[in-house]
């Protein structure tokens, strides 16, 4: 039986600011990106978050980002790739404090935002994320975008690692996303996005902006929380999935 | 043999600023407290310390604050004891996985600045740290001031702890400091603190400013890196420790 | 005519985060006290905000905090008078500019969480921000709450000053709120609200905890603009005030 | 007779973290550029640096950088025009703030390490720091890199700009600077670029590492204070300027 994981970013509220429908969302969910205090989250959030998923028995993955609170780490910033490979043991070992409390492995690490972007085309960046990683949790799945070099860099730091695709998002023919900034970037129709994402599961394809079909790996979907909408997104492509004979199930379980 | 710890705080630097002379200090201490980023301190700071304190043979404790790097930790804050005690779990966490990737236990958790004093006297406030600590590194020892309410909530919380004098400080008759906005607060003759620190290690007394003796428990003496002469203090007092027939070793030898 | 001044904290929110119906409440007050980045607010937000206030004629005053986002600056922090002057320089300046952009005065300053809370009752720290305020905005108006040691601050700086009220807020015979962390502390009742506002600012007059009136000065009336029933005892209040033939104006009118 | 301004950073310690010889290196320079905060810098400093410039007669100009306390403002980030102009305007108004307080004006805005580079290569971030400086301080000189975008964006928005050169710096041919990454970046030898910076402002040239001599704009030369070394570069290059004939003067003085 075919397994895909369905995962989305957690625990981004911080001090008096909520963001995200937390919980409306774990229900829907196999695994939890938990952001680190860095670009969102703080100890109380992050600790609140683990407890969550501990109770709705989701995967709990760090999700280290750019020293940007106020840019939400979606801005993208240069740091030498040593910065980059110490941001990431802080984030992750702060956030593996509180599983630790609650006796909740790491199942992976996921970064975030435009360390996520950069790394998937910058190689030295990649790298440094996963030496990181490698020293403070070697266990840890890396969740990275398909065909990435984060990937690629897992793969030749001797880490696990999972593939990640997005419902709703068109695909350039090499496999790499259509930036924001382009009309057509997102795919606003959610039944298309659904049958696009059973697609890419099922038989491992997806139709790029030129009308081609190319192979893609689909480990991991993305999906939010962010509003109402997006909670009724997951719920629905939840349902497809499980309708199409597809098991929506941990990433420990999709690459075992 | 009598064993007394000498510990200093190190890993103070951050981004482009330096505070310490932490290699030079580091030579003469068997506990070193490592800044956790909050109050002080980096990701890479926190690795080169780490590694520096590995080299050395120093034991490797962390240094908990509060998060202001405008006022080096030393500005009292109205955290609840719900924020100290998930703002101590991300701190050490962050520093543990540091010290996991050199392979290196946490030996203990002494908070830094204004949390230190608080917690002396907060009793809620140091059941909310040491319950932090529990839940994160239940092995560490809270390193905190001779008669303290952190001491006390650590014993209560079933948590190793030592108890730590100052060689440089004046006592008060109910075994506290001397606030350091009033005079006499500070030992500035070398050989008087030393003398002091001696007799407290040796004798478990120390003369009060109202000229009697109180008893004191002395596991670990604080010592300073910032200027060269802290550094010349530290040599000298680790000499005359030996000296009179005093080891200078590891919290974990002195509360074995 | 009497008048009467309606002031609300606008311009909290902060990168992807948002809090408040600023548009909402704006229709409704005559003075807005905008966040200046440290507590809250961005420059993006603090420049949005001001503009949206001119359009909408309500007057603009600086609303400086604490440096804590993460606790929004209601934590209490202790800083120096020094710190806490220079502090309140930077934040009003930084407004000030996004004033001076869109040729609009800075009509006042209010402290904002801890800061205002501690300087109604700690005269050395209500000292140090009016001393901040007289070197940089030496016309602006200090907003306090009644009977505070900010509204005698302000006086002996030589500063204009108003006097605060808050309609949803039990007061004690000394002139003080019942702190919030007693039963009681807030009037949940709108009716209630409203006619004590009423009283206070017609016949100058509230009833304490106690059962007795005591006299109270009310320049101004705070309100909140965080959730939809905020919003709308705000416009409520505003309407019962007009009822009475209070004018709603601005605090330039009110103290002029 | 010739004049040419001498300008280093200044104000950039900040809380228990200390950065630059400010006061020695305030006796040989004609402008100061002051951090404002973000990348370096904090109110007390902010104020304690504006009172030293006015004790010693220096010109003040503001120095705004990328919100990168840890990276002091060297790593660069990917703001959005928008986010550009306001930051800028809330840090020159924070400045703006303490200067007022001692009455001395606004001379300059320099922008500082990774937001000045960027800007004297991208035209629209050029634009946007001009449009947001013209907002809060339209008399202010620009003082950018010799040929850079940021001086034709000053042209364009209407603003007075001044052209900086460095006496340390080897140039490329097309006018910018060789990288620091690359070998010859910086001329170590002092005489060698007191001789430099004599003839870039006497003549108005200066030899490229490809030997060949181009024309470039002097009106200030940028000088840094940090170690010993640097300041007695500064007090040498002042007397080689003197003895050649050339006035130190501030930018006023200079583009006037």
């Amino acid at each position: 039986m075919r397994v895909v994981d369905l995962n989305s970013d957690l625990g981004e509220s911080f001090g008096a600011y909520t963001i995200g429908m937390d919980s409306a969302v774990l229900r829907h969910i196999s695994s939890a990106n938990v952001a680190c205090g860095w670009h969102a989250g703080d100890p109380e959030v992050m600790e609140r978050t683990v407890r969550a998923a501990v109770a709705s028995g989701t995967a709990v993955g760090a999700h280290p980002g750019y020293p940007d609170l106020l840019g939400f780490g979606r801005r993208n910033m240069a740091l030498s790739p040593n910065e980059a490979r110490t941001a990431v043991m802080y984030q992750v070992g702060a956030l593996q404090a509180f599983l630790r409390a609650q006796g909740l492995p790491l199942q992976h690490v996921k970064p975030h935002g435009a360390l996520y972007n950069t790394a998937a085309k910058d190689m030295k960046l990649a790298l440094a994320i996963c030496e990181g990683i490698q020293a403070v949790a070697p266990d840890a799945i890396i969740l990275g975008l398909a065909g990435s070099c984060l990937l690629s860099a897992a793969q030749q730091t001797g880490l696990r690692w999972a593939s990640e695709v997005f419902a709703d998002r068109a695909y350039l023919s090499d496999g790499s996303l259509v930036p924001r900034s382009q009309p057509g970037a997102v795919i606003t129709n959610p039944d298309c996005a659904i049958r696009r994402a059973v697609r890419m599961v099922r038989d491992g394809v997806v139709t790029t902006v030129d009308g081609i079909d190319i192979p893609i790996l689909a480990h991991s979907i993305c999906v939010h929380g962010d509003i109402p909408e997006a909670v009724a997104f997951v719920e629905a492509i939840h349902a497809a999935l499980v309708a199409e004979g597809i098991k929506v199930g941990k990433l420990d379980e999709v690459i075992a």
